[in-house]
């Protein structure tokens, strides 16, 4: 039997490439069904899945609006629940940065607003100890 | 033309359910291939074709073992890239025990080895201040 999990269940939302490439660009501020499909190439019937399935799991909701003079078009935007994806992202974008950037570096760069720093996915513990980021400082066990 | 982007390239490597799914396995410390199929349920063909990927991607090596008077089997372990990946795993997992772990709650715990407190996958920049998880403090802008 599969073992009972979060990271598969968050999969069964996510877990798929044109899924967290949608995500990607709604964060960049990308948000009607056009311009996120040019954004991350995927075809536009998986497209169109894919923003559905987004949509039905409370991750993304769909807006209508209108500019001056044009007909009602939808736009995607994140939910309080798609925008707590940001670690999950910032987790493989940097991982992405550090393996597979060759030799122009990393294409995007990620900055805290406040001080203009880069911004990393560091694992820390809920008493403010720092982990190493390959997980050898920590253990997992069952709840049940 | 899609947007040049390491969230892309990362999940050419791992955005695929079983990938993830068999990284969580290894992390978890099973390294054989009947084992890591049993406990992500993957099918036996894709499991094959995945684990391949994730060797020629640098992210698992591929090592005999064998045990007293049994013939020589294989088990895959974690690079140090491979290691790497935690962050992204354990961003995951606490998005999913947050928004799918149901009435049950969470069914694995992970832990600090050095202090027992549960481990989160944070945002904080270079500079050492901690970030709000949805991304509200960070700003994201092309390199080129």
């Amino acid at each position: 039997m599969a073992r009972k999990c979060s990271v598969a269940r968050a999969l069964q939302v996510v877990g798929e490439q044109w899924a967290l490439l949608v995500l990607r660009e709604v964060f960049l501020g990308v948000h009607r069904f056009d311009a996120i499909q040019q954004a991350t190439g995927a075809p536009r019937a998986v497209l169109v899945r894919r923003l559905r399935t987004l949509v039905e799991a409370g991750v993304l909701v769909r807006r209508d609006y209108r500019e001056t003079g044009a007909r009602t078009r939808q736009e995607y935007r994140l939910t309080e629940a798609g925008r707590e994806l940001q670690p999950v992202l910032t987790a493989l974008m940097q991982w992405g940065d550090k393996h597979l950037a060759g030799p122009d570096g990393p294409p995007l760069l990620v900055t805290h607003r406040g001080c203009g720093a880069p911004v990393r996915a560091r694992l820390c513990c809920e008493q403010g100890h720092r982990l190493d980021d390959t997980g050898r400082d920590l253990t997992a066990a069952p709840t049940s």
